[in-house]
């Protein structure tokens, strides 16, 4: 649930807050957003999180309204008024209004307190299932509003059990629909390094393996994630989330492996201390 | 400029309908649209219309929550309000209001009655200039609302002065930003028939060739499209409008061309007995 939102200038509840019908983000799908959570009321790795909002906004072409110290006051105004002990953090940022419903004049900067909605803890043990899809995200660098292809394969996702998609394409993988795969192999951390949103929960388990366990970031084959030792998924939610089946295939045991534990354990404990 | 606006039941002014910020559309780019206009009052080719608004919300996975018939009546109401003697109208459909902002539960349908920004008259002699762009639109059967490259573009279409730019991919054409192309080379008319959004003028244009000139709907190589006699595009706003230059390449004389020019009096003449 949204709890309040600023809005080009003003913070009201979300359920007041409304967009004109002529946003090119509703119009023209012309709209990115980026999103993060807080640990002990503190937001999570902010600086990352700026700096990739400010870069999609720079790759789509959307001016940024908002100087980053603006931005941080709203945030921490936000977090007061939710009065929660954590929340969520969506900024979304589209074209603005458009009176010929192309043209862009001012971007509309939405920036909403939501509440975070967790992995039931149960799920880091048994893992999740995710299904095999041939995709590559459009332009993948930006974190933009464009999950058309998710939310077409929703009803399938649901039929069959799965948690998520796996994109892949020309036999390599790329990621999930909202966050980035891992692969554990012959005692190697592998992430895929192109065609992907670039995670700050990729970034943060990357810095965190260092020293634990050597780390190669290059292409992975679907085939090799699929007879891979351990698979997990990592995301601002998530955290370091296992993937126990592929389509049909079981992954290891089927339940979470060792070293996605350790780099679970790992950020758990980062966090906590946040 | 919007007039009125449909939305879930109630018809207001445009500037009063506003949406709430945790619609998919403007979420997850979760979204469709149609548009068509009126001639003499009455929307043009609204069966055509309605069909492709119906597929794609099917293909989207989208409930469309409207029935023709209540549909054909909030479109004539909508009409009758705008005042105008013609009026665009546009459907627009998105996944609806979501609280964990990725759940569809009940779609929202906005329908807009708008002023039609038509062709400059002299721009139908002159033609167009536009911008080659290797890409294929992403579920090009599906008028979705995601324009993002076209968006991302605008600035370098404006900078060489270009009006559109012409998709294409791996040697082959496809389409325009928002409207379809046809090539007419050795006495044929020609238009490309996969990866892309099949039109309504797009096909009222190939209706009226029957008889005119000999037609073939098949792959056009880039190459090809560029040396042909004559290129047209083809909108509900367009009508069959001359596209003069590709990139550098001057097509035929730099002006309109036989075969287009007969096109464009037939569907003139269509339109004005509607």
């Amino acid at each position: 649930m949204a709890h309040h939102c600023y809005f080009n200038g003003t913070i009201l509840p979300a359920d007041e807050t409304r967009i004109h019908i002529t946003d090119l983000g509703l119009l023209r799908g012309y709209g990115l957003f980026d999103y993060f959570r807080t640990y002990n009321g503190k937001p999570f790795q902010w600086d990352w999180y700026w700096e990739r909002y400010t870069t999609s906004a720079a790759l789509l072409g959307i001016p940024n309204p908002i100087a980053k110290e603006t931005a941080q006051r709203i945030v921490h105004e936000l977090i007061e008024r939710s009065g929660l002990s954590d929340c969520a953090i969506r900024f979304v940022l589209t074209g603005g209004y458009a009176a010929d419903s192309i043209s862009m004049t001012q971007p509309n900067l939405l920036i909403i307190s939501e509440d975070i909605h967790p992995v039931a803890e149960p799920e880091y043990l048994t893992g999740i299932k995710v299904m095999t899809y041939d995709f590559v995200r459009d332009i993948p660098t930006i974190k933009s509003i464009d999950y058309k292809h998710l939310m077409i394969l929703q009803p399938q996702l649901k039929s069959i059990g799965a948690a998520d998609v796996l994109f892949h394409h020309e036999g390599r993988i790329s990621e999930l629909s909202r966050s980035n795969v891992f692969i554990v192999q012959n005692g190697k951390l592998i992430t895929p390094h192109r065609d992907i949103l670039f995670g700050i929960t990729r970034k943060t388990v990357l810095a965190l393996a260092d020293g634990v366990i050597p780390v190669e970031e290059r292409d992975i084959s679907l085939v090799e994630c699929c007879t891979a030792d351990e698979v997990f998924t990592t995301s601002t939610t998530k955290k370091v989330l296992p993937i126990t089946q592929i389509d049909d295939h079981v992954i290891g045991t089927g339940k979470i492996g060792p070293v996605t534990q350790t780099l679970l354990e790992k950020i758990n404990l980062m966090v906590d201390k946040w």
